[in-house]
């Protein structure tokens, strides 16, 4: 577990609504990468946003950096527009199964922490479909214009080998 | 994606009551199959149902048919029929999740457009367990004697191997 | 299927609110063995409870027993302390992916039934993850202090071949 995402007390009818909303969200999340649109990726997150994706040794070790770091919708973009060129030459399919979502706190000012359980398979031209990473996501959420937007996403993957020639979001 | 499966406008009320609709239909569908109950499966649909396998490069290409095609109820029933004599001399497991079910429109009529993910996995006998299928569900629902039941159901899954004697509905 | 797990007739709005609450239960459940918290597991039954491990085969053919049988909390507490000690020579990372929820029966006195499919991956140090099980819960949940508790617990998992060096709950 990462730390600062202790299980708090949230009441269970907001709790709820809220999961509600979450799973609403990683939904659309997952439809826009397995649809390859990569370029409205970084529009699931605020301005100021964190994106990582590490693996759970790191993460437990308290290791602040990873596979992945971008810090601000600026390097989301760059990242989007380089991997949007890439998989011209890489053609791949990819699929999200997210599960598990739970709200773990919300404070005074709107920050919602919750967390939830990916797999990712992925399936190149001609062979398997084989699972790529299983993983959590360790989410914070504010409010934007009513609807919800990351401020930070922590994937944090199990697998302790991973081919490090991934480069497209988690 | 499929055509005619873009993103609608569903308020969030109405969508969270019919994703929860959808989502005890998907359970109830997947437990039939899995439990091997392939004479109930037909039950899930209306009388003149489109229910289709294909692969995703089929799918964006626009081509309609695939590994599977059944056009109305009866053939739906003439395939149970078939799989349940042929289930008796191949024993398998089968066990579905399905995730991220979304819904994406809903039209004047109750006609409801929706989407969801799906893995399969298999196990012979004396073998380990494996991933036959992952893919995603295009659907479209009505509604009949106040219950959901599937006018359209496309599965469309990634792999592009896959092994042609899979018969047995997914 | 379970004997005495048929699916009976809870009315829609009790099921959705069950369901969800069967939901973060199992959420729950999941992140604190996900976690390694094995100390926490024996605090998600009652104090009579029945948890087991069997297969699929074993299940249909009416066998009491299987790869694992506690009876009381006395037993899944023994457990948990036995492994607590093995993880430490023994370190691997577990994700459950816990889908399928479905309220089958509610009973006069409180007595719920359900189901719900599970995916349990492993990943040991500088190997792949890998698929260790999928099956099915077969639940039966009470109230105790206004939340849930199990007071049964059948996993029955799908997988013929399994390594039956597995000793953590699943």
């Amino acid at each position: 577990m990462l730390k600062g995402f202790e299980d708090g007390a949230v009441p269970a009818g907001e709790a709820r609504a809220l999961c509600w909303e979450i799973e609403a969200f990683n939904r659309a999340y997952a439809t826009a990468l397995d649809d390859g649109r990569v370029e409205d990726w970084p529009g699931f997150f605020v301005d100021d946003a964190l994106y990582r994706i590490t693996g759970r040794e790191n993460a437990d070790a308290g290791l602040p950096v990873g596979l992945v770091y971008c810090e601000g919708v600026g390097m989301l973009k760059d990242r989007a527009l380089a991997i949007a060129r890439t998989m011209m030459f890489a053609p791949r399919y990819l699929l999200h199964q997210i599960t598990n979502e739970r709200v773990l706190a919300l404070d005074g000012a709107g920050l919602i922490t919750a967390t939830a359980n990916y797999a990712l398979y992925e399936t190149l031209v001609d062979q398997r479909t084989t699972l790529l990473q299983v993983g959590r996501y360790y989410d914070r959420f504010v409010r934007h214009d009513g609807a919800l937007r990351l401020r930070e996403r922590h994937c944090v993957y199990d697998s302790l080998i991973i081919d490090t020639a991934l480069i497209y979001p988690v």
